[in-house]
């Protein structure tokens, strides 16, 4: 995986690269050469996972659930409304789907254990693609959640680019963490990125796109050497093992940060009937895209007063009663209002890339 | 849920049919009411189930795993390759996703236990098909799998309807049945119509469709009507509790028929190292379609000698040792040759419908 220093693709830090091995047999389609030898190409890539009892190749795949229960969500990725294959690498796509998954397992303060991913894909999809795919979501699992493993998966044919990924996590005998237990008196607290997959989104929106406005994969590579957030949108790196470590010191509350702080927010402040005060001054530089930038992954929890926070987590705020209101987010005690709502389409008229 | 005698609807004997409380709203969409209205509408349609510790709504569910691990499959349906809509209504693509990822949780010997079920949609789908789609889900698991819950999910836009169904099943103790335990001197058994959906689907190729080859859904809806194969190919029903039972009787080598008999039995063969001999009496009366339909989704199990046959189970060959020869499939003692293989398509020159 050395980089030469030829190497004409950008350096993205946070997204994983491909390498020279994959361009083999670059003319090699799915249907071309069928499900059956591109599955036999792709299976090699996967890690098996410490957790795995029977790998692929029979009805079903068998997997440890060490403490008698398992954790278990699904995310779908769909090109066009979900990504564009002019600005996201198959590598790319691996990688995101492994860290979406992961970092809903992570968020019940679980340990990622295993994942099954179904691909469908247009017939003239080169198999090298999926090679990548693959690699990425290799790659994605051994930083994120050493230890799991791919342990199914499916491959079918279909005029529009979809992966669909199943995560499963272990509690390790713990209570899963759910987004109703936040009590007034609570530290809120994020770990992970705040904005920056936003931000990254917005600079491909604005300046990745060709003069009709259309998805450009050259102007796109130029923007992710120049800008680490053009990267970290592609593939982020949500904080995985935080998730455990947040269960371990009694976290209250937890979830995934897919829409942004305030949304994400509102849904504890909801589910657990409190006020979620946040602290503007914990929000960086630029605090409208901290509320409402989505899709980093990052992890929101709330612990209780006094409890050292553990691994990446840092204070952004507090849990207050509802003092006769309605749950809610606020900023600096006042209301947050409409700010809320993170649409990564906003800015969008153009084509699907 | 009775059938009023005016329903000019087709009757179906074995598939999943509508009722008149699921066309309210018929002009509501998914884009038009967005997806967690779409959503609020389809979760309380779907079985919660016994094994569910927490439903959907968090980041991920939490499931029971009583013996401390647990099997799991996953599959994709995609329209055009998988199904053509003008001949499934949506109640029978959520029976035959149920059905299809239940029979590979019972081939491995496993309780079903769960569902995770992901959808991506065109925009324009109504939130009624939907509606029908769960509908038929939950049907089909209180028929195959009673007990069985669908714990999560994810709802998507695109323009190429797609089903991604994760199934999950408790092993209850067992040693999971794996393809490669037969042993000469063992049973071939079959539980479960051998050929009837690919009847069923050379009727549809055959007469639902119009005059230019297009799928109708007229003609479909009067076939079924007619031929019972019909509807069992849209919406088959597998012998899934025959899965946990050849378990308890001692299979040693078990698969779900996906693409046909000789197919299905050479995987054993090669898995098992022997040669399946199956004995043309046992086939029906045309062994042409019992050796190389596809789709049904029954089990093929092997047992040792002497052994009652559970459930719907019956004897269709007997296992012997290679006797210098490759592992395969033989007829009444001669090599099959080239008879295997079911291709869905061989019939097909159509359009998408």
């Amino acid at each position: 995986m050395e980089r030469r220093s030829t190497d004409p693709r950008p350096a993205g830090a946070d997204a994983p690269t491909a390498d020279a091995a994959d361009i083999g047999d670059i003319d090699d389609t799915v249907e071309g050469v069928g499900e059956l030898a591109t599955l036999a190409r792709i299976l090699p890539r996967l890690p098996l996972g410490d957790d795995t009892l029977l790998g692929p190749g029979d009805d079903a795949a068998v997997v440890s659930a060490p403490d008698g229960r398992f954790v278990v969500t699904t995310d779908l990725m769909v090109h066009g409304p979900d990504f564009r294959r002019a600005w996201s690498t198959p590598r790319d796509l691996g990688w995101k789907a492994a860290a979406s998954n992961l970092s809903d397992v992570a968020a019940m303060g679980a340990r990622p254990t295993a994942l099954v991913v179904a691909l469908a894909v247009p017939g003239d999809t080169s198999v090298a693609e999926l090679e990548a795919f693959a690699d990425g979501l290799r790659e994605g699992c051994a930083l994120m959640a050493p230890g799991a493993g791919v342990v199914g998966g499916d491959l079918s044919v279909s005029p529009t680019f979809t992966v669909a990924v199943t995560a499963f996590g272990d509690l390790e005998g713990r209570v899963p963490v759910r987004r109703d237990g936040a009590r007034p008196g609570d530290v809120v607290a994020v770990s992970g990125a705040l904005g920056r997959s936003a931000r990254g989104l917005d600079l491909l929106f604005g300046l990745g796109v060709d003069h009709e406005g259309r998805p450009d994969a050259g102007r796109a590579a130029a923007l992710r050497a120049r800008d680490p957030d053009v990267g970290w949108h592609l593939a982020p790196t949500p904080p995985v093992a935080d998730g455990r470590s947040a269960a371990i010191a009694g976290a209250t509350a937890m979830l995934d940060l897919s829409d942004g702080l305030a949304l994400d927010a509102g849904r504890v402040a909801r589910g657990s009937g409190v006020v979620v005060d946040l602290t503007s001054a914990a929000l960086g530089d630029d605090v409208r895209v901290a509320l409402s930038g989505g899709e980093d992954h990052s992890l929101l929890a709330t612990f209780p007063p006094g409890v050292p926070l553990p691994g990446g987590f840092r204070a952004v705020g507090t849990v207050r009663d509802l003092a006769g209101g309605a749950p809610r987010v606020t900023l600096d005690g006042s209301d947050l209002g409409e700010a809320g709502g993170w649409d990564p389409y906003r800015l969008w008229g153009g084509g699907q890339g």
